[in-house]
């Protein structure tokens, strides 16, 4: 049974890093889907699929170079991370259930406690405790705040302590979401922050939109950071839409916009939907879906 | 090598003669990708696929059909039209080469004369005369005209008259096309006619795209029905827009819209590029495509 995993790690300034990791997970037998370095974040995001077990020995051998080389009391970024190897999410492709990508971060999380020392926080379909459901709620504070934070609420496995350099890491079971980055024709933050604001759900937006006003000064423009937790139901279509009424409103525009990390084949097909106003668009009328439904549809990205 | 074909047949108001037709495709051998019936248009068109001496014996199975079942003396439709199986287009899949299409419509050509008595004009790139490189240009006048057409006028292959009850084909090996039609919220044909003015190439419009204003009456809207037949160079998103900008300016506006046929991958990727203002959208970010990278490419609609 087929699983992506989409490791994030807090180092994205030097290209032979990344060149490792993913040499790294070559070794291991899984398809390398997608990588990113985000030198600004100071950050890099493989996109790993394979089966299970394969997937799981990827991750560690990934774990291990990431505690070697990466020491959180000398690195920075303005994303906020707890961890060298910060978040691990792993999803259900094809047939796979949610209880088997949620069994792979329990074995995950017992190898990289024992191997690598480091301290496991599982989250979201792994989590044991309520309030650790919401991965933002179990990154606050971010390696700084994380030595306080963990004398009074220790990890799911893996010291009580954090690791001295490479601090702690999140692991859990979710479905896919699409992360997505909308640069706006301004330099302004507060507009990016406004925006976010009106059309993340936390402040009665769009349901299942994260948001974030971030500044990544090389690209020379704010952007809406944004992740679609729940794509099916808020598509890609309307978040873009969302966000360019807003800048609108705000006398900014969308100039362009990125992808982190991939997205499922059903968020494509519901932005020609969307745009093109098709009542419906499925596989089977893309000629080259059509001809691959079934090999397409063995790794369908998994929803719930 | 594979190739698509896309017969067009002038009867679309019998679903059993569609199912007929989907059955002797498929004891064929080739890959049904699509089946469509329109009763406005009184047409139907089928997306075939496969190895391409696969495919001419389905499309000779097909046509042999046709020419028993159809009498044009007796039946109409909103489309123009001047044979029972109207028009055979042959598309490069994958690797094949347009000399390979071009060979299959030779092949299919002499088949259809000698075993079917059917006139074949050779249009597009298998055209052998300037005049009949355009298909409007080859079917102009209609099954009523061709009599007297054919008089000065006589075929690639087969006889030169028409056949009594099922007319003439067009056969030609073409680059895909995305047939797309955009339904107008008002039932005033003569708005549709001009947005389609507005933007056909024939008239100083967008390059590649053909476009006609026509009422299917049962749908109760008027539609821009376009064909994009370079688009990768005026892609579909490039169309729909200025379609709904003219039709703005002629305070109407786009309703919903219908594909016939089917779209390649290319021009969806497109599609999600451009209203997304995304700077590249490529295979490799779509999971699913990732992940069949190899098999999608083989099969991959062919373009200039």
């Amino acid at each position: 049974m087929w699983v992506e995993a989409v490791p994030n790690f807090s180092e994205g300034t030097d290209p032979s890093f990344l060149q490792r990791l993913v040499e790294r997970a070559q070794r291991s037998g899984v398809f390398v889907m997608g990588v990113e370095g985000d030198p600004d974040h100071n950050r890099s995001v493989l996109s790993l699929a394979g089966l299970g077990h394969l997937v799981v020995e990827a991750l560690v051998s990934l774990a291990e170079l990431a505690v070697t080389e990466i020491d959180l009391r000398r690195s920075r970024g303005i994303h906020p991370r707890m961890g060298a190897v910060d978040v691990i999410p792993i999803v259900p492709l094809g047939p796979s259930p949610m209880a088997y990508a949620v069994e792979l971060t329990h074995q995950l999380g017992m190898r990289l406690a024992q191997e690598l020392s480091l301290p496991v926080f599982l989250y979201e379909h792994s989590a044991r405790l309520p309030k650790r459901k919401n991965l933002a709620d179990v990154r606050r504070g971010g390696f700084e705040g994380l030595a306080t934070r963990m004398a009074i609420d220790p990890p799911d496995y893996g010291p009580s302590a954090p690791h001295p350099s490479a601090g702690a890491v999140a692991v859990g079971a979710r479905w896919a979401l699409v992360a997505f980055n909308c640069y706006l024709s301004t330099q302004d933050l507060s507009v990016a922050r406004a925006i976010a604001r009106q059309v993340r759900a936390s402040n009665g937006g769009l349901v299942g939109v994260k948001a974030l006003g971030l500044y990544p000064k090389q690209q020379g423009a704010v952007q809406v950071s944004m992740n679609l937790v729940d794509y099916p139901k808020t598509t890609l279509a309307q978040a873009v839409e969302a966000v360019a009424t807003e800048a609108a409103r705000l006398n900014v525009e969308v100039i362009r916009s990125e992808l982190v990390g991939l997205l499922p084949l059903q968020a494509l097909l519901d932005v020609a939907e969307h745009f093109l106003r098709l009542p419906h668009l499925g596989i089977e009328q893309v000629v080259e879906l059509n001809l691959n439904r079934a090999a397409v549809q063995s790794v369908e990205v998994g929803h719930p």
